[in-house]
C-alpha cells in the first residue's frame, strides 16, 4: 500500500523512518507500506527521510493522486487538516491521523463521512502518544461500562510541575523545559489546559459513548500554580497534577481539566516527567492504569503505524475465496478495498454537565491580613455559598500578608468560584493565590 | 449471534451475566450476542445464570449444534479444551478462550487450524484478566520492536508476598489468601510459578514474534521465600515480586519466572495485592506500563466480551455492497461469515536461551557458622564459577548459624546454581536459605 502524508514534522518523519527501517519485516508479513509522497509547506527544507519520498506543496498530489492508497495526517490544527481528511475519505482512501484538535473538534463529521464511504479512519496517536488507550476503550472494554477516566495527558505541564516541586518558579521551569526540548517555543496550549481538554474530549466521547466537545470541558491550566501550593499540598499528603477527569454521574458527564491535588496513594500521583498516564475505572474491569511516553516522534509513530497495520491487515483478508466465481471476483476487489461499518460509538444521548455544576473538593490559597476575625469572614463567604470546609490551615506568621489554606468538601465549581470572587473582595484579603481541585476526599 | 459455552465456572457465569445485563445496549449497536447453551460437568448444580441458558453435559450440543454461531471456551486445562476448540474452528465457528494452558501449550495448533478455516480465534482473557495486553502487543505495537516484557501476572503469589511483607510466614499467608478468596483450594500452580510461566510464554511469543513454550521458561516459585528475605531486601532498597521476564538478547530470547528483587524505583515494585502489571519496553514506544485486576470473574469477562464484540463487529461489515450482483450475493455470505487471515505472528526463527544460560544478578541468602574465614570460602566458590560479588552483608550475630547475604553481578543462572550447590556442601554452611534474581543492577 502506498502511503501519502499530510505534513512531515517530527511525527511524520518518525513514521517514514519506521516504515523504512521495518520495511523488510513488514513486507515478509505481507504488510508492505511504502511512503510515496508528503505535503509540506517548504519542500526545500532539509528533512531526515529517504530520498524516495517525494515532497510536494500541492495538496492534490496527496489527496487526488491515483498512486496514493492511504493517507497519514500529521499536520496538526483543525484546518485545513479536517477538509483534507474529509476529501481523502470521500475519495475512498483510509486515513490515519495523530491530530487531536481535528478529532476533538470535528471527529463527528470525520467519522460520519468515513462511515458513508465505508472507509476506515483511525486516530490512536491523537491521544497519549504510544499508550494504546483509544483501542483499549473502543475494543477491549467495549463490553463494560466505564464510570470514570482520569489522566495526565500533557507531558509538558507535568514536566514543569515536576521542576516546580524541585523549587523552580513557573517562569524558570517553563524556560528549562523549553531548553530541554520538553516544551514548544510557545507552550501556551500545554500550560493553559486546552491541549489536555482536546484529549479529554476524545477519551470521554469514546469512554461514555456520547459526544463530548472540547468547549464543554471545564478547563484551567497551571499558570496560577505556585511553589508554595506544591509544598503545602505535599505537607498535606498530596501531589499536584494537571488532571484531565471525566466521570459519569446522575446528572450526566462531568469533564474538566484542572490543577488537581491527588493523594500520594493515588495511582497517578507518582507519574513524573513527560510521562502520560491514564486511569480507567469500569463497573466490571475495575481500575486499569496505562502509562507511557505521551509524546515524542518515535513513540507517537508507533501508534500511527499500529493503525496503518490494522488497516493493511484487513486488506489482506483472503475474502470469500470459497464462495465461487462471482464471489472470487468480488473478493479480489474486496481484498483491495475492505469496507467497514461505522467506527463512531457516540450513540448515547447523555448530557454533559456544565463546568460550573461539576462537583469537586477544592484547595483554596489566600493571602490575608494578620488580624483577628479574618478566618471567620472568609468562612462566612464560603458558608454563604454552601461550601463547607474540610480543613483549614493558617501558615506561620511572616512579613506582611499571611497565607491561609482551605480544603473544602465537594461542591459545585460555580459555588466555589462565586465564593472566591466574594472573598477576593474582602478588605482583609490581600490576594486569592490559588484555587485548585482536590481528588479523593 | 448465538453463543455456546465450554465450561461455566466463575468466568463463564460472569460472561453470561454481562451479555444478559448489557443485551439492550449491545443489540442497539447491532451486536446481539445470545448465550444459548453451556457444556458443564454437572447440569444439576445451581448457577447464577438466566434460565434461558440451556445446560448440557454433551460436548456435541455445543460443538456440532447448528444453532451455535460462536464458541466461548472457559473450561480451562489443555485437554479436552484444545480438542473441543479445534473441532469448533474446523466447523467454521469462531472461538474466544480464556484458557492460558491451552493457548500456551497448543496455541500453534489452534492458530494454524483457525487460519486454515479462515475463522477467528481470540484469547485476550488468557493473560492478565482485564488488562488488554494481547491486543496491545498484537496490534498497537505491531510496528515497533519489543526488547523486554516484565510482568507480575499471578495475583495469588503477589498477594501472598504482600502478607509476608507484613510479617506473615508463607504458610499463614497462603492460608489467609485462601480464606479471603485470593487463592484456590490448591494454589500450587500459582505459588510454583507454572501459572506465570504459561502467561509469559504467551506474551513472549507475541512480543518477539517467535514461539516460546512454557517448558522453555526457567521457572521458580515463591515457596523458598522467607520473611527475612523480604525484610533484608527492603533494607537494601528492593521489593520482592514473582516476576515473569522475557527479553530479546544477542543470544536469543531469555524467559524466566523467578522471585525477583526490584529496586523500589522500578515501575512494578509498588504493585500490591492481587493486581497484575506489565512493563513493555519497545525500541520506539519506550516503557509502557499496564496495570489492573489480573483475575476475577467480572474483570476477565470484560476481556472475553471484548473479543466477542470484535468478532461480532466484523460480521457487521456491510460487505462489498457497491460491487454489483455477483458481489452483493457474495457479500451477503461474507456478512454472515467474515474470513480472516492468519492471526498467528510467530514468524521469526529466534532461539530461546536455555534457562541455565539466562543472565541475571542474584540475591543469595546463606546461614553459616559464625567462624573466621567463612566468607572467604563462600566467596571462593562463587569466584570459581565466575560469579562476582556486588554486595555482601553479614547480619548481626545471633544464636547458632549467622545469616549472610550476597548480591552478585549478572551471571548465567547455571553458574549461580552450580556455585550454590558447591556452597551448600561446605561444612561451614548450615543452609542455603534463598537464591533469587535481582533486577536493575
Amino acid at each position: 500500500m502506498r502511503v501519502g502524508f499530510l505534513g512531515l514534522g517530527t511525527v511524520g518523519q518518525a513514521v517514514v523512518r519506521l516504515l523504512h527501517e521495518e520495511r523488510e519485516r513488514l513486507a515478509a508479513n505481507g504488510l508492505a507500506l511504502e511512503p510515496v509522497r508528503a505535503l509540506v509547506r517548504d519542500t526545500a527544507r532539509p528533512r531526515a527521510v529517504p530520498a524516495a519520498l517525494e515532497l510536494t506543496a500541492d495538496p492534490a498530489r496527496v489527496l487526488d493522486a491515483p498512486d496514493i492508497d492511504l493517507v497519514v495526517e500529521v499536520m496538526g490544527g483543525v484546518e485545513p487538516a479536517t477538509s483534507y481528511m474529509l476529501r481523502a475519505l470521500r475519495a475512498g482512501r483510509p486515513v490515519v491521523t495523530a491530530n487531536k484538535e481535528a478529532v476533538a473538534h470535528r471527529g463527528k463529521d470525520l467519522l460520519e463521512v468515513a462511515a458513508e464511504a465505508g472507509v476506515p479512519l483511525r486516530f490512536e496517536a491523537s491521544v497519549a502518544g504510544a499508550i494504546p488507550i483509544v483501542r483499549a476503550l473502543k475494543e477491549s472494554l467495549a463490553g463494560d461500562r466505564v464510570t470514570e477516566i482520569a489522566g495526565i495527558v500533557n507531558g509538558t505541564s507535568n514536566y514543569v510541575l515536576g521542576l516546580m516541586e524541585e523549587g523552580q518558579d513557573l517562569e524558570a521551569a517553563v524556560r528549562m523545559a523549553r531548553e530541554r526540548g520538553y516544551a514548544e517555543p510557545d507552550p501556551t496550549r500545554d500550560l493553559d489546559g486546552s491541549d489536555a481538554a482536546c484529549k479529554l474530549a476524545i477519551l470521554a466521547s469514546i469512554a461514555f459513548s456520547a459526544r463530548v466537545r472540547p468547549e464543554q470541558v471545564g478547563t484551567c491550566g497551571i499558570q496560577m500554580v505556585s511553589r508554595e501550593d506544591l509544598r503545602w499540598g505535599r505537607e498535606m499528603g498530596y501531589r499536584l497534577k494537571l488532571l484531565a477527569l471525566a466521570r459519569r454521574t446522575e446528572a450526566g458527564i462531568e469533564a474538566h481539566v484542572r490543577p488537581t491535588f491527588l493523594p500520594v496513594s493515588h495511582p497517578l500521583a507518582g507519574v513524573g516527567g513527560v510521562t502520560n498516564a491514564l486511569l480507567v475505572r469500569g463497573e466490571r474491569c475495575g481500575d486499569l492504569v496505562f502509562q507511557g511516553p505521551g509524546a515524542g516522534g518515535d513513540a507517537t509513530a508507533t501508534a500511527v503505524v499500529g493503525d496503518l497495520l490494522e488497516i493493511a491487515r484487513r486488506r489482506l483478508v483472503p475474502g470469500a475465496g470459497a464462495l465461487g466465481a462471482g464471489a472470487a471476483e468480488a473478493s479480489a476487489t474486496l481484498g483491495a478495498r475492505v469496507r467497514e461499518g461505522p467506527y463512531c460509538t457516540c450513540r448515547d444521548q447523555v448530557e454533559v454537565v456544565p463546568p460550573h455544576r461539576c462537583v469537586t473538593a477544592a484547595y483554596l490559597h489566600l493571602e490575608v491580613a494578620d488580624r483577628p476575625g479574618v478566618l471567620a469572614q472568609v468562612a462566612g463567604c464560603l458558608a454563604a455559598h454552601q461550601v463547607s470546609i474540610a480543613e483549614a490551615l493558617q501558615k506561620a506568621r511572616g512579613e506582611g500578608p499571611v497565607p491561609v489554606l482551605f480544603i473544602t468538601h465537594p461542591s459545585p465549581w460555580g459555588a466555589l468560584e462565586a465564593a472566591v470572587k466574594e472573598i477576593a473582595g474582602l478588605p482583609v484579603v490581600a490576594r486569592v493565590a490559588g484555587l485548585m481541585a482536590v481528588l479523593g476526599r
